[in-house]
């Protein structure tokens, strides 16, 4: 039987998505939970790795299983032996073919940030801080070179990478809005891709901040997604501020 | 040089807002950081407590300072000393004769629920919840028997208190909203009145969810107001679920 998961967790306390022995992570924790609800090794696979520190309101994994559960009591079993910052919202039974990560065409990525003097409690696990005045208007504009395809080096991790660095950015809105309950000024960066590049987003995110601030002009930006000179990019942003919304499928 | 202090924390680590010997609480945080800046013991006043895992918006607090600070100065000399689970968000300057408790005319609170079989990461410290069905609309009904000025006896802690326990509700709502965040049903109670008894909102609240679980009628809720009768009025909602939203004050 084969299960797709809609997954939240608050990455405050993990050490990413991906297994690492020694270290608490969302993919170990379910594991452990898994193998023992099937009473063998058992490994769930997601729709990709998330940070150190990274959110997900909407992560999608599949996992095959032996056993059949409904996917109500299935939920509920795992839920039952997760920590209060990771649940499971919903499963479905799904086609043998269907893989968390091979069969995903896109994802949604939203990077939030408060905007002044002081960070609401209610957001500092979950956003960056800008206490200095961004020109948003610029921001909107020079987001408008990261969409298309691209090859990414410049904004991704230096590690050696076997495969492709070509990524099509579908879209990318930078939107600025009241949030009544941190009583702040929240600026959200919303993006969607077919796919990610390790630091993609954060290193996007810290180059328009750049720009927000006079920092980092047009043409430079141009120029690293051109040239794909990573001393062209901006900082890479803090993994806090960073949340996987959602996770797309064909059907 | 008498401050006004708007005030956001996270009641999940603190003890309440009160002052304890041994306990981290909001006022022994504010008075320990003012007592250091002021050079001298000093003593800030809140619009009033807040139990132990209790949240707050907006809570306000005044306090009497012999040194003169620039409003900006002292928001953030305070919040640099403070942990991320508080923060002051706004200081102004007022006349002497205003006291954040004495000076209160009303105080508004909400209570929120995650309605549904699963609690998201995002709302845990914030929201209790309520995987049972509710009749909202009864619910609805019943909140309206709340509004005026009674005596709250049957709302409030059995502790001996040597006031008055007529209180004003101005207002109870009952809402329901789709929380895109944490994917999930929000029921929110937002209660008015002039002043509140001690687990008053919290009694209230327990009791309508009884209400809207059909195990506690109308009749048994306008006895237990009418009567003051402890035993009537539901349990006792839990204090993580409760967040001081704002303190009115006439000027």
């Amino acid at each position: 039987m084969n299960y797709r998961l809609l997954i939240q967790y608050d990455g405050t306390d993990f050490h990413g998505w991906q297994i690492q022995a020694g270290q608490r992570t969302v993919q170990g924790e379910l594991n452990r939970i898994l193998s023992l609800l099937e009473g063998t090794e058992t490994n769930i696979h997601g729709s990709g790795r998330t940070d150190a520190g990274v959110h997900a309101e909407g992560q999608v994994a599949s996992v095959q299983l032996n056993r059949a559960f409904t996917p109500e009591k299935l939920r509920n079993a795992i839920n039952g032996n997760l920590a209060a910052d990771c649940r499971v919202l919903e499963i479905e039974n799904v086609p043998d073919d269907f893989h968390a990560r091979y069969s995903a065409v896109a994802k949604t990525y939203c990077y939030r940030v408060v905007l002044g003097p002081v960070m609401s409690p209610f957001w500092f696990r979950y956003a960056a801080q800008e206490s200095r005045p961004l020109d948003v208007e610029l921001m909107r504009r020079a987001a408008q070179l990261f969409i298309g395809e691209h090859d990414w080096t410049a904004f991704s991790a230096a590690e050696s990478d076997a495969g492709s660095r070509v990524r099509n950015v579908m879209s990318l809105t930078v939107t600025q809005d009241w949030d009544e309950r941190g009583r702040c000024r929240l600026l959200q960066f919303e993006i969607s891709a077919n796919g990610f590049l390790r630091y993609m987003v954060r290193s996007i995110v810290g180059t328009l901040l750049g720009v927000g601030r006079r920092e980092v002009d047009e043409a430079i930006v141009k120029r690293a997604i051109d040239e794909g000179d990573r001393n062209l990019a901006g900082a890479t942003a803090a993994a806090h501020g960073l949340t996987l919304m959602s996770v797309q499928y064909d059907r």
